[in-house]
């Protein structure tokens, strides 16, 4: 692989950082978008609705990182197989190019057990490992010439298929939709949806008390009876689905799904695996973020769908 | 240029992190060295050194990223002329690739007078421009497959022949030479040397002591009478030429010039713009990276000269 790169890379290439514009026609403007997706499983629906995407494929770049455990090796192996029948069809339906990536280093968790991955003492190991991975793939996909960054978790299976040009028409550096999650109600055994991320949220001063009461290196965690911050959390600001472009402020932001302009990126906002200003992962990019002059915004009326797992 | 690299790119690049190895012998495991230069003027004599470099050609990346200002245009039409040069020459001698890229924001200061650079309260403004250079550049250019990166200021003009291999040799995460400056004596007329970077060193209580009075957006800076902090700096540590291996721990680096293990970057550390443990850029990057777990290892024997600048 090294060898090819060599020769296939063109000797020099020259970005005026200035021509590359971030705006809210990304279609009209032809802008680069880069698709991130940390994954430990393949889904097909995730797949399957990323190809749904009406975004021109030779403008999407796809990274992918993905664990280096019997799981990973898996998902790889799916994930493949799908990407070699796109990249093999009609030159029009490829996308511009794809990344993989495999960890080098080990996840924390050997067990993906929801209930598991949530119990807090686990959350802080967890995510700062999530956190490495998040940035080993950003930092080695980024290009000069990328405008939009969409990260992307493998397990959301459905989001409308203008999700991109929606997120950008606000023009806004970082905006997240509203994560839910579909499942069977057990009673009526009909299906449901209900909130599933919880790390997009407007500060408290509850959770500040709590933060500054905090040793240098604890965490502040959200959606646990244990430590109740009185945060707003986006995750109960549905309202009304026709209202789908209503902006609200936020502090934290989730990853599930999240649009990010390049330059935050560029600028240094990346994802903290320690703790920074008590918080990490997306909640620390979001405050990071914000220490460089950027702000975050949410859609609580814009649902995005996240598997529900029913095998552990 | 945007349609040309849709071409050129290859569909699909599939990388095993753990396949990079980063070693003590980088030349005998054919390690990729990104060597990144934030430029605001072209010295030949940075050139002439760099063509001077004994590690093989075809495992460079050279990543430059120039002001956009008259001074950026100029040091790029004289970095352009000799680029072309080299990479019209034999293939044997040409760089794996180059990236040149031109910032998208203003440097907060216009004049490069070296007493004005210096003076404190212009630091602050220009470190941070300087972080938010360095990590365009870092995050656009380092790829998966990159072993080490090396910092090299525009300004270095004299270094060891071997001096990649030198400093990987000790299998350090970071580590840092000490850079000094030629000038001429004005009382003797002779050329002398004396110590330039101030960044490197160990921290002190007297240091600790400052930052912990300090609010949470200031910043310590070193080498100003008004503020003494006490700490041991590397620039006065050097005695005895023949032990050029010797080590010292590190807490803060400069970035004159600077070898990474490229895993130290994609972990997630970069060049904080925003006072970081009451540190910013290289300082900062060193303090960020100890919170990763990586440590900074300082050479006090180990010389490079930075340019004394006459005219300024
Ligand atoms: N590369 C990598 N991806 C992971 C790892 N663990 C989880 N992921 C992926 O990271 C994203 C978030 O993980 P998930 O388990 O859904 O977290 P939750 O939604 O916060 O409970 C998903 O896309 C996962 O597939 C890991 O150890 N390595
Ligand atoms: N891209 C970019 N590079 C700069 C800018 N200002 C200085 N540099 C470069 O950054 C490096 C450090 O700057 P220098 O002025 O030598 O700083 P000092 O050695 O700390 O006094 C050198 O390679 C400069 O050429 C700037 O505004 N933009
Ligand atoms: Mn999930
Ligand atoms: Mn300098």
């Amino acid at each position: 692989a090294k060898s090819s790169l060599i020769v296939e890379r063109p000797p020099v290439r020259r970005f005026n950082l200035n021509n590359v514009t971030i705006t809210p026609d990304p279609i009209g403007n032809r802008e680069a978008v880069l698709i991130l997706t940390p994954m430990a499983r393949f889904y097909q629906e995730y797949w399957d609705n990323l190809l749904k995407l009406q975004y021109p494929r030779e403008l999407i770049t796809l990274g992918f990182i993905l664990p280096k455990n019997k799981e990973g090796n898996a998902a790889t192996t799916a994930l493949q197989a799908q990407i070699t029948k796109t990249q093999k069809g009609p030159v029009k339906d490829r996308f511009r190019s794809i990344i993989i990536e495999r960890q080098d280093f080990d996840p924390p968790l050997t067990s993906q057990d929801e209930s598991e991955r949530h119990k807090m003492e686990n959350q802080k190991a967890r995510r700062a490992s999530m956190s490495r991975a998040r940035n080993s793939l950003l930092f080695t996909t980024l290009g000069a010439d990328t405008s939009w960054v969409l990260w992307l978790d493998s397990d959301i299976i459905e989001t409308p298929p203008t999700l991109i040009q929606d997120l950008a028409s606000h023009d806004k550096p970082i905006i997240v939709p509203n994560c839910y999650q579909r499942y069977i109600d057990s009673e009526t055994g009909k299906p449901r949806e209900r909130p599933y991320d919880f790390n997009s949220w407007q500060d408290s001063p509850t959770a500040q008390e709590i933060a500054s009461k905090m040793g240098p290196d604890e965490i502040i965690l959200e959606g646990y009876s244990e430590m109740a911050t009185y945060r707003a959390l986006m995750a109960y600001m549905a309202e009304k689905e026709d209202e789908k472009h209503l902006e609200v402020p936020l502090d934290g932001v989730g990853g599930t799904a999240l649009l990010v302009k390049a330059d935050v990126h560029r600028d240094g906002a990346m994802f903290p695996p320690f703790p920074f200003y008590h918080l990490i992962e997306t909640e620390g990019f979001a405050k990071m973020a914000r220490r460089l002059g950027w702000h975050a915004t949410g859609l609580p009326n814009y649902k995005v769908i996240s598997l529900y797992l029913y095998i552990v």
